[in-house]
């Protein structure tokens, strides 16, 4: 049977070269980079790179880049760590409200703390209006945190034009750019943020390897104490093959960034267009403009997700109903939720991610797969006969 | 020329069999565990595997191994989740003056956050006594964590004794045994702990990957917030080639434990007697028997251990002057200082981790060349030429 890869929003497969890079640590050079010894050099030497790698990509300095083990670990590091460091000039946050869930629990766990967060509404596109955070401003916010993309829906926030704002309020300007970083251009002067959380795996690099770019001067309190490794920022001995692996896939992903986009949105823009004139009752989620190049998402009206994904995967088709960090935990999706879309309908959320491997074939595949399954699921849904019936 | 490493300590070479069960994590077997797909699932089956592998090593269930991303994790979310998890109960934690950084720092962390910390002393060998646990313990005591052993002398600390009296007090008890975990044989309901940190690359698994053993029904805070990842207990997407790699190198460690033993004891036990009988002014340091079976550890006055660092390094040989996490910065270690050893002699600390790679012949080539270094080193010490004047 023909196995398709679209889940690119979950994890990548980790390009040959990038797996290239990565071997010589998981044999010979396996030294511990804080050594003194040739081991230990090599190691060093080998991480070291992969920091000038991932400030390249970028647009920041080799010097504020602190490797994590994850993307979540550098969410968690960047609210919980920055506001920490300022915790004598206020004890207010202002989140979006379709934040992953890193940064969304990370501010929960700092409201226990004594801490107060606002949330910032989003449109139906799941668009947040640099307005709505200007006016949450207040003399003790501490940090404004805005995801750069949301990897669910694809939309792309207005990070520049906040940044503007949070300059002139003084206030530190956090953004998640796990979607975005290594998949479309970033340049952090340009953002004008702060603070900004990146991981490999989400640009055909490994798992294990994350990434928080902070602006020098910026301080923070680590997360994880111990040794005095990444600048006494973050303990713990370095995931060696991992971060080398990441250095890599950042320096391809600079590289070959414009082709591979071309190729992504040619693919994505197919599904855009065939799938809600090919299945009724579908709504494209997020904006329709301001959209990550590998993004498609739908929500399918009158069908579970899951059942979805469970019939797509006999089909040997791979894709996810919202973020992979919840989709054993079968909720509807807080963000299709923040951006007004109904329960019922958000139960159906499908999400294509389309990365540098699929082809016009895989998408062809899925567009004659994918019409027979949701016909089958909806004879099964006892809203659709209700609806049929016209009792909608 | 000939390269020998012996530093062990800092990390393990990953063994063949374990890069051969990573290897496939790092192609075809990319995806997210958390993922409702054929992709998502051979990855979850690879670490459920491995937390089965995990937990016949220690003698613990796999429910209740958590996987985190280094041995340092494991202990910041260890000391702190367990703390938080019981502030209610007291504001009071116990730990030895021989810690690790990642224990000792995060102990710290707490204690700016408004807890309380005792140091329990150790004796000229770094063992603690039982009885100064005990003495320690109060009303509103909530934690004590007492390393398992100390990977910079070698000395294993009596944690069954330990764990009758925490537990007669109602005292949840975690112990750090990412010295020993995977090196010498570790039972969880023998040693009477409720929580145990370990980490693969002390034992030929790779780097990014440790876990945390807490005992069922041991309530603990997140360190990691986000996703539903090991049961809500640390969010972020798992490092599947890692994780294998580190059940792997578990399960390899429980077949071969006895002949690796022997063999590094053979060697340990070489050093131990050469060294001071060919150098003269050299202390062994750590306990005579309660040793770790691959630690030979000394402080050779007259000496800055860095130098003869740079110079083994010449000829070709990897060691440590202490934990590889603060090797980097030149510090005498806190835990020959917490042992009675004088600042002057402290900084000739020289630490040899023998590997179940090593042979005599490594140990026999480094008895060689290291005399007519610290002959040479002392050449050039002001305390050297004032100690042999009479002056000492």
């Amino acid at each position: 049977m023909k196995k398709i890869y679209l889940d690119n929003v979950s994890a990548t497969k980790i390009l040959p070269e990038v797996r290239q890079v990565i071997l010589p640590y998981i044999e010979n050079d396996f030294g511990n980079p804080s050594c003194v010894h040739e081991w230990g050099d090599v190691a060093k030497q080998g991480i070291e790179k992969a920091r000038f790698q991932v400030a390249q990509l970028i647009g920041g300095k080799p010097d504020e880049i602190i490797f994590t083990g994850s993307g979540t670990e550098s969410n968690n590091f960047a609210i919980k760590g920055l506001t920490l460091a300022q915790q004598k000039k206020g004890k207010h946050i202002i989140i979006s409200a379709i934040e992953h869930f890193s940064v969304m629990h990370s501010a929960k766990t700092l409201e226990k703390w004594g801490f107060e967060i606002s949330l910032v509404p989003v449109d139906k596109y799941g668009l947040v209006d640099p307005e709505e955070v200007h006016r949450r401003i207040r003399e003790d916010t501490i940090l404004v945190s805005i995801l750069h993309a949301n990897s669910e829906v694809g939309t792309i926030e207005p990070i520049e034009q906040i940044s503007r704002i949070t300059k002139e309020s003084e206030v530190i300007f956090h953004t998640d750019a796990i979607a975005t970083a290594g998949t479309i251009p970033i340049n952090v002067q340009k953002l004008g943020v702060d603070a900004l959380s990146l991981s490999g795996n989400q640009f055909y690099g490994p798992k294990g390897a994350g990434a928080l770019w902070l602006r020098q001067g910026v301080r923070i309190i680590p997360l994880l104490d111990g040794g005095t490794q990444e600048g006494g920022r973050r303990a713990g001995t370095e995931n060696v093959p991992a971060i080398v692996g990441l250095g890599k896939a950042a320096e391809m992903a600079s590289e070959s960034m414009a082709p591979r986009i071309e190729h992504v949105v040619n693919l994505r823009d197919r599904l855009l267009s065939e799938i809600p004139s090919t299945i009724d009752h579908v709504v494209i989620t997020g904006h329709p403009q301001h959209r990550l190049p590998g993004n498609a998402s739908f929500c399918i009206e009158f069908i579970e997700g899951e059942a979805m994904l469970l019939l797509l995967n006999i089909k040997g088709v791979a894709v996810t109903s919202g973020s992979a960090c919840t989709s054993r935990a079968l909720k509807a999706s807080h963000v299709l939720i923040a951006m007004g879309i109904p329960h019922a309908v958000a139960q159906g959320s499908l999400l294509f991610g389309l990365g540098i491997d699929n082809s016009i074939e895989d998408v062809n595949y899925l567009l004659n797969v994918l019409p027979p399954i949701v016909e089958r699921l909806r004879q099964m849904s006892p809203l659709y006969s209700k609806f049929l019936k016209g009792g909608k």
